[in-house]
């Protein structure tokens, strides 16, 4: 698989130990972090999908990966291609200025360029957040901590699934497919806590597949702990084929860390809303992925989540729309 | 016209200090500058340009940015679509890893998606430097102050032009133009002494005038004063023509600097072989460009250098390529 050859490559030539092996959601340079993700039409997004909500989206998930490490959000390159008709750009423009205004985040320099009509839309982002004292990362999980999950899963999968029969659809699960909220607030209180934490953007099963590779640990997860949202529940009930449909959909942009046992998250000021649900434990070494219902072992389903063509693990869940090359 | 109205868009987004109003070169964050330059197929570099060469540019004109603020290359996060058959993406890192072994570049992070077949390749890097203690912008020319060039013009424009009649030419122009060098240690050592500077990247013509609008002031440029090389002279000689090709070339990753008129580079420890020379001096308020030779007064040509469709001016010279749509 070529993909697999050039991310091999590119991990040969990340040697630094700021790259962190490019496994980490971020890198790191002094008291940053940083991160970037690249979209494109037709691959992450649809292209009669709403620009501004495409431009809120890109900034979003970039941000949910520095709300992952406790980091607050501090400045942004934007790449943005011109091409087509219309007024495209200045709509997405108008949603990454709505995302950058609510979290705080400055746009402070980037590129534009120009593209043929009808080639693909490639948009990218650079976000760099200032780090607190402690920045959580992948590989810090210990036999008998605990799994939590902040926010639910499954709902951007409902809604594009929603989409994907009638794009004119709407609601609270397209709503949240289209305008991820990153958790900014909650990172930043709990990362001094985590022995790691990392966003789920690819689902939950994948992304907690890749803290038990980086921790080489045995990570148990309890399906019947995922917290489903009210809307949720209504579309799709909560069986376990629904819950395994919440646990590999992605685009979720919830936090899942791991906690030492003690752990009581009631003692912090969490934001007033806040989900933050403990979904299973460090059982063992691994790196291995156990799931149960009902207290019964579960079958690991063939898909966990959406894998990438991507030398790293930072980028948009989105990329699993299914219209991939 | 679309893309000033996206331009100016971003403009009034990039509120924030740091921004620096997307018209310097760099952005900057605590002791770090940062830039991001976006490249295209068609748009930016040919499609049978040798793809490690495109690699090696892509790093080496983002750290021609690093240099005229006199920064150290620090770390970069890369941007990297891949698409169709064949090795062009491992091509393409090996030239990107000989440019950051070159001048010490660690890529720390990136991205990396899948493009159908077809798409244009789009390739973006953010390279981020250490800055010293001062940081020179693109508003600090002064009246007195004279304006020197660090290395010459007009050889990768004369590289390009033997590539458009012959895609086979070699030879010391074209492998200026597509193995640029960007200039770190002379920045590094000028940045001190520099009450502005900048690269030139577009077109000195184009570039002095960007420097006269950000100081508002007036810049004389004597063009018999245009360091030009052996081959260039050898390819294209030395008349008034071939010194306005020169100055509008683009592509030259030379540094344009301003200094107080006492500045002697004598005095500094410049790398061996390093070409520094006066080429002009600030006359007056402004912004204005004014050009002379051999004592007379000379029009401005029309074209000054290549125009972008870029919301700063640190994009890629290469995007004058003439493939733009």
């Amino acid at each position: 698989m070529r993909e697999l050859e050039v991310i091999e490559r590119l991990r040969r030539i990340a040697k630094a130990p700021e790259a962190r092996g490019l496994l980490d959601d971020v890198a790191t340079l002094d008291t940053l972090v940083l991160t970037h993700d690249t979209i494109a039409e037709d691959v992450h997004f649809l292209s009669h999908d709403p620009p501004a909500s495409v431009g809120w989206k890109l900034v979003a998930v970039n941000l949910s990966d520095i709300a992952s490490k406790g980091a607050s959000p501090l400045g942004a390159l934007l790449s943005l291609t011109i091409t087509g008709p219309g007024d495209w750009e200045l709509d997405f423009l108008d949603g990454v200025e709505a995302a950058c205004e609510s979290y705080g985040l400055s746009l402070i320099g980037g590129d534009t360029i120009g593209l043929p009509v009808g080639a693909p839309r490639v948009l990218g982002l650079t976000a760099i957040g200032r780090s607190g004292e402690h920045v959580p990362h992948r590989s810090g999980a210990l036999l008998g901590d605990e799994l939590w999950l902040v926010g639910t899963v499954g709902d951007a999968a409902a809604g594009l699934a929603l989409l994907e029969e009638n794009q004119n659809a709407d609601g609270p699960l397209v709503d949240i497919y289209r305008r991820p909220v990153p958790q900014l607030e909650a990172g930043r209180i709990l990362a001094p806590h985590a022995h790691a934490m990392m966003d789920v953007s690819d689902g939950l099963l994948l992304d907690a597949r890749r803290m038990a590779d980086a921790s080489r640990c045995a990570i148990r997860i309890e399906l019947d702990r995922l917290p489903l949202s009210s809307a949720f529940v209504a579309e799709r009930g909560q069986s376990l084929d629904s819950r395994l449909f919440a646990a590999t959909g992605g685009d979720d942009y919830a936090l899942l860390g791991v906690f030492p046992a003690k752990f009581n998250p009631a003692t912090l000021s969490l934001p007033s809303g806040t989900r933050i649900n403990r979904i299973g434990s460090i059982v063992g070494a691994g790196p291995r992925l156990v799931l149960t219902f009902g207290g019964e072992s579960i079958e690991l389903p063939e898909k966990l989540g959406f894998e990438h063509e991507s030398f790293d693990t930072r980028r948009l869940s989105s990329s699993k729309l299914g219209h991939r090359p």
